[in-house]
């Protein structure tokens, strides 16, 4: 029997819309449709931007703990892939949806590599990044004609945070919200506190935009922050 | 009178089914569509993955030349705003199209902030960059967990490219086609040979897609030409 392919669907950052034509076909041609979900009962975000456009009975829902701890992150990549697999194998097409696209820090591309090492065929739908889409809302570009660009996760430590600032010509940091305090004094110091634009919950209806650098309101932002500053055309 | 709103609108990579619902929404609403070129007899790629949406009355070919000449550069900018003005002022909405994201590299912003600064209305609808398509095609991520990434527009000189490649996990060079034969030697040296994925003319019928060094398919490769240098997780 032929086997099925694995898609891996960026449904873009949040706002219904920003869907592509090609996302919905995929997810329309499928025989399945996983859902990840950080736990059981989260509210699933990326649901609501597929619902209008897809069957209910093709949907499994996949929980991916968002936990550092190596093992129960492996475990669910594998776990994801041994459910995929075995439709596969029966000659069904399985598309995985992610928030954005799926080659910027997505968690599908642990279970598209694990589904490549066992030999299925797949194929990247790519989707509009949350970072291009906060840029929109703050109206501003990322990068101009010759000017650099750094993409920083910033959830995580970043020792060299500072130095990336002074380097380049613009920096965007995304999963911000934890640094917020110590961004502002950065920025401060360097005289460049008007030159961040933050966006936090990009198009959904409790979306921030701020420009510059504002204690109250960057107290409690979401998760699903990113902060862009610029030093080049402004 | 109510002045018209100018539209940013970001199209996608260049394979027609990676649009957004909500770019072919606004071009749909629009009173005009102003489609750019780079001369009066280019091809219009851009154009190409819109004529399906749209009323073809309401298509304003513009030209903006690829030149590195500033003062030819502001003229087409100063008088796409001029042409853009005149419509705004008479209530009339204007759709600006751009290949992929309008933040990323894009002559729109150009003319995006001249017409901000003349007092109008804008917005920017985000669309997929040709590096997450490129990514895409290649099968491969641009960046994980706590990886970043650096972009660099490659047409323009760059005199730390070793230096990036060095200290980032992964480099995304833009319009590199020039730059392949200088990157070659400079990876094969560092033993980085097989960590780079090039993507000519991406979602184009007569696309290319190559991992590692091969010169001979790296002779005449097209200006819209990606590498992703991955030496994070791979």
């Amino acid at each position: 029997m032929v086997k099925g392919i694995l898609y891996g669907v960026g449904v873009g950052p949040g706002d219904k819309e920003l869907i592509t034509l090609k996302a919905i076909r995929t997810l329309k041609g499928c025989d399945h449709i996983i859902i990840p979900k950080s736990s059981e009962k989260s509210d699933g975000v990326a649901f609501s931007i597929v619902e209008d456009h897809i069957d209910m009975d093709k949907v499994i829902e996949l929980v991916f703990p968002m936990t550092s701890d190596k093992k129960k992150l492996e475990d669910s990549w594998t776990s994801a892939a041994d459910e995929i697999s075995k439709r596969l194998d029966q000659g069904q097409s399985v598309a995985m949806i992610t928030l954005g696209d799926p080659t910027i820090y997505s968690t599908y591309m642990y279970v598209h590599k694990e589904i490549e090492k066992r030999g299925y065929e797949s194929e990247i739908i790519p989707g509009v990044t949350s970072f291009c889409a906060s840029a929109a809302r703050a109206g501003i570009s990322i990068c101009e004609n010759s000017e650099n660009v750094v993409i920083i996760p910033s959830a995580y430590d970043c020792d060299n945070l500072e130095e990336m600032i002074d380097e380049f010509d613009n920096i965007v940091l995304m999963k911000v919200a934890r640094k917020m305090e110590m961004l502002g004094g950065m920025l401060e110091r360097k005289g460049l506190a008007s030159n961040i634009h933050t966006v936090s919950r990009c198009g959904f209806d409790d979306e921030i935009v701020m420009r510059g650098i504002d204690p109250e309101k960057s107290k409690g932002l979401s998760y699903f922050t990113t902060s862009i500053i610029k030093k080049g055309n402004r």
